[in-house]
């Protein structure tokens, strides 16, 4: 057969089953020398993957009890600050200096609370701010007990949290405000201290909702003579001291009878509050 | 030819090339079609590797700049404590409660340099001895200022760390003894304030070796009347209550002229310092 009739022949019959093998048979077998080739480099790079992923997952357990054990040491050394200004606090000369020291024991019990509600707000860094209110000022009850002042709590939103920075100045001025008022604004005892977080009613340009939280007394006011004591009050100091820092306002509002109750507010924007 | 004659015919001549193309042929397709089967799972597995080890990265990220953000906070709370203990001392009425809270300022300022020490060792929790008692002794003579003393140093163990368990009551020991010293040993200006951190010549009986730790003046020394003052002072009181924590000791030693040093010493062994 003339090398044209087989191709003629191979055109028509096709090729052969006999053919086919003859020529796929090194082909298939080149085929599954290259597949396992690859197989067991595939192998290999899922072992390196593998190692790998144990590697990060060690670092990330690492990091992980190392932040633990940070966190432990933060609440150590709030402990440890506690104890020294209690050393303080029984060395002092005068009652007023062994207050002065209770007074800073307070605050930096305060500060140690805001860290407190970070480690279980669930995220990271975040205060959920109606829960730190609460805390703050069920603690500022604990060391008053004014049993005829009603504190009502209007905060509803359950959702909303600000970064530890804005947390620990606001947390402060809470406080304080809160003792000030237990301490002047309800001279008969009696009266209510109101601490409110709600959205404003406007939103800003962008459509962003703001919050404004408010700290407040409707009892039977101080009185002119008290407001100017008060503003010479370390407590007070200190609040507008915070107050500039983080863009709070501390006011005193006329009442009706001729005294002032005390206002604290503050305005969170959608950057501080989230 | 019968099926007994072929058995035996392809026993004899074997199988020949056609009759093995015959028989491997398909299954040469199927181990083809397993390898790259196969394949496809193992670049599944190889993309979910791939997927899960990007996950991980970002989550070791992720906790190393919170463990930072962490810090910063640690620190910023560390200068807002400050703070508040200023407005204390600002506040004081008399000159004896000024200097206290300036003491536990500078004590909470020792455990905020702590907390720096561990930043900067390298090793997270851990502390280099010696660059800690440095720095605490440094920080205390720039707050008295007694050139006429001279600071002895006797610490060779560069790569000696312990954990900041340890670190921060040791270094609110120091703290007070060197202000002690500063205070009280040096009554004619002049003498020697030596810190000393030496390997102790004896191992404990599993062959481990110990540091001591020693703080002490070679200065004219102070009378049994001052002695007994001290004994009364919170910065006493304290290193006490320290002492009975991590096991040193606080100790008058009587000199020739009737007189008594003091000494600050601690033994380390292996699980605290290493």
């Amino acid at each position: 057969m003339s090398n044209s009739n087989k191709k003629i022949r191979d055109k028509i019959i096709g090729l052969g089953e006999s053919s086919a093998r003859k020529s796929y048979y090194p082909q298939l077998l080149e085929n599954i020398r290259e597949l396992k080739e690859e197989r067991a480099k595939l192998i290999e790079t899922v072992h390196t993957l593998e190692e790998r992923e144990k590697e990060l997952e060690n670092l990330v357990e690492e990091k992980s009890i190392l932040l633990e054990e940070v966190h432990h040491r933060v609440k150590n050394n709030f402990q440890i600050i506690s104890s020294l200004l209690n050393l303080g606090r029984n060395s002092a000369l005068l009652p007023s200096e062994a207050a002065n020291f209770s007074e800073t024991g307070r605050r930096i019990q305060v500060m140690a609370q805001v860290y407190e509600r970070m480690l279980h707000s669930g995220i990271l860094l975040k205060v959920q701010i109606a829960e730190l209110l609460r805390y703050i000022a069920a603690d500022a009850y604990y060391s008053v007990k004014k049993p005829g002042v009603r504190i009502n709590y209007r905060m509803n939103e359950n959702q909303l949290f600000c970064g530890v920075d804005l947390a620990t100045p606001l947390a402060l001025i809470v406080n304080e405000v809160i003792s000030l008022l237990y301490s002047y604004a309800f001279s008969d005892g009696s009266g209510e201290l109101n601490i409110e977080l709600a959205p404003d009613t406007a939103m800003d340009s962008a459509g962003n909702t703001a919050y404004t939280i408010r700290v407040f007394d409707t009892g039977p006011g101080i009185t002119e003579s008290t407001k100017e004591v008060l503003e010479k009050q370390l407590g007070v100091i200190l609040i507008r001291n915070l107050c500039s820092q983080i863009g709070g306002s501390y006011n005193y509002i006329p009442t009706a009878s001729g005294n002032y109750n005390i206002i604290f507010s503050i305005s969170l924007n959608k950057d501080q509050a989230a």
